[in-house]
């Protein structure tokens, strides 16, 4: 099946954040913008009330194949329906709202797994409301590499918007940890999964990789920091000889404006801020969350559950629809289906 | 004295870097844009040299006194002598040339205490020039904080861009080390310091400032870091008792976005690339380096000696040339001479 039959699984997220109001006002876009087709698997009821909450005039309508979605998604937001245990009220997390918004993402991937829908997009959830009822991820990244057989460690974090494409080695450890935390090993890791990815989902055939260093002035030759010479610079040699095209380490602070983001195709930094300013700072609307190193295409909005906007009608849905375009993008581009 | 009357005092920094160069470029760049009138404090035979290698006709007049400078400054470049020993060659430094590049910081530092300079601007120093020839100080704030009669921690580094003004309340350190550079002490004394000066020179009575957190997501209550709880909150608590406005700690990825950057005057980050990289991402060439806290001000563009560039003609005065302005306006905003 080509693209046109099959539409993206979208996840409900947390039912009582922003999932479903962005999820409803990505879904009415589509008649302004282009929006690609996706069924949403969560419950019908939580969205209908939503719906109402925003003053959204909408069809939602049930389906019992995913395959129903794409004919079906120029008059009604197509549901895979799953039932939310207790009260969904938007703004107030719950945990027994768990299981449902796990099942959700597990539908999700093996919708795509089994050909039926063709990559996998991810509404945001909350990590307190999943980790009271038992889910033991730290996050959907974690989560979906175990889905797909994998370890946590095989699936890496890029965030994608028109400006940068950047990926953090560590992602959600507090500072103090990033020093232990990063290796020759998990670093060369993250350069040839980037390297590989950004070839299969982007066209970028051999990507020009550029690395940040950890310290001030990429540690100014030892004086300001040994981490690049003991670990960064040998992790770069090390992914070089399999061939890939990866320098640095550099000065993170001058990465990252316009002349030196057409130097590359992906900066790789050591850490969560180190990644995340840059982007956000240029693009804080229209970032991705990419997942690499999975055997589907996984995509999600770069922003939280924003349980403070549910049911308020101040949620933007652009980056949403940003993940939805980015998947089909991606999807499109390997080729057949997964 | 008025300002019309006082020159800006502008240090040769290395004069195997861009700092000649940009002096020269900034001086020409009058004719076309405003820059105030400044004395240069240096060798007048390697501004003449490095004139000749940009292909530069300009005239440059040894004076005797800085209150010469600003009736000169519309035929000629004004330069207080100081010999420079050894031969000066463009992209290579010698520690031969650290005895005038300090001694050029020192009379600047003269020459506005005694009221005859009305500011301070410094070109970019080499550490390491520096360093081989026994100065003991990691860089300039820390010296200009030693020739005041301070201690290195009165003296803050605030960075300033159209978009944006940052400061790190930890700067040239390894990151393995900022965790324990910060205390709550520190962090207090920074904000006091910012809130202070911002009012004194920027104008900004009681200016908001907006501080960052250190983990990722501000440490998401203790779950990725606990310095947020025992250092940071500590701290803006205890200068919001002294009557300071400020607020946070923030999730530093999301706090340099245009929407953002609304709501405060000065953001403070906890480190170097926390800072650095958000402002020299939306401002690569415009933005200035500004010390805080010392009895005078002091200004410098925000980039390095650029070896590589010196006396190719590739160096930008940007940076230069907006740090004159920001020194002449904060100077002129704070009245009366120091």
């Amino acid at each position: 099946m080509d693209n046109a039959e099959r539409p993206l699984a979208l996840t409900i997220g947390d039912p009582a954040g922003i999932g479903p109001d962005i999820t409803l006002l990505a879904f009415q876009a589509r008649q302004s913008t282009p929006v690609p087709p996706f069924v949403l698997i969560g419950d019908p009821r939580v969205l209908a009330r939503r719906a109402r909450a925003l003053g959204l005039d909408l069809k939602i309508e049930t389906v019992g194949e995913a395959s129903e979605a794409p004919s079906l998604f120029a008059k009604a937001l197509p549901v895979l329906p799953i039932s939310v245990a207790g009260d969904v009220v938007a703004g107030h997390p719950d945990s027994a709202a768990a299981a449902a918004v796990q099942r959700s993402i597990e539908r999700a991937v093996e919708l795509v797994r089994a050909g039926t829908a063709s990559a996998v997009v991810t509404n945001p959830i909350s990590k307190a409301t999943l980790i009271h009822a038992g889910f033991g991820f730290p996050g959907h990244t974690e989560f979906l590499a175990k889905l797909a057989g994998l370890n946590a460690s095989d699936a890496v974090m890029m965030l994608v918007a028109p400006e940068l494409k950047v990926v953090p080695v560590t992602i959600h450890v507090p500072l103090r940890e990033v020093m232990g935390a990063l290796n020759e090993g998990r670093i060369v890791k993250t350069l040839l999964i980037t390297a590989h990815d950004l070839a299969r989902y982007f066209g970028v055939a051999r990507p020009r990789i550029a690395v940040a260093g950890l310290n001030p002035h990429a540690g100014e030759d030892g004086t300001m920091g040994r981490e690049e010479i003991e670990v960064i610079v040998p992790a770069i040699a090390a992914a070089r000889r399999q061939g890939i095209d990866v320098t640095g380490p550099y000065s993170a602070d001058t990465l990252f404006h316009a002349e030196a983001r057409k130097t590359y195709d992906v900066a790789v930094a050591m850490y969560h801020d180190q990644a995340l300013i840059p982007i956000k700072t240029l693009a804080f609307d229209l970032g991705v969350n990419v997942t690499l190193g999975l055997p589907f295409v996984r995509t999600s909005p770069d922003h939280g559950t924003a349980f403070a906007l549910a049911g308020t009608g101040q949620a933007s849905p652009r980056s949403l629809i940003e993940a939805l375009r980015l998947a089909d993008t991606m999807q499109a581009r390997a080729g057949a289906k997964p």
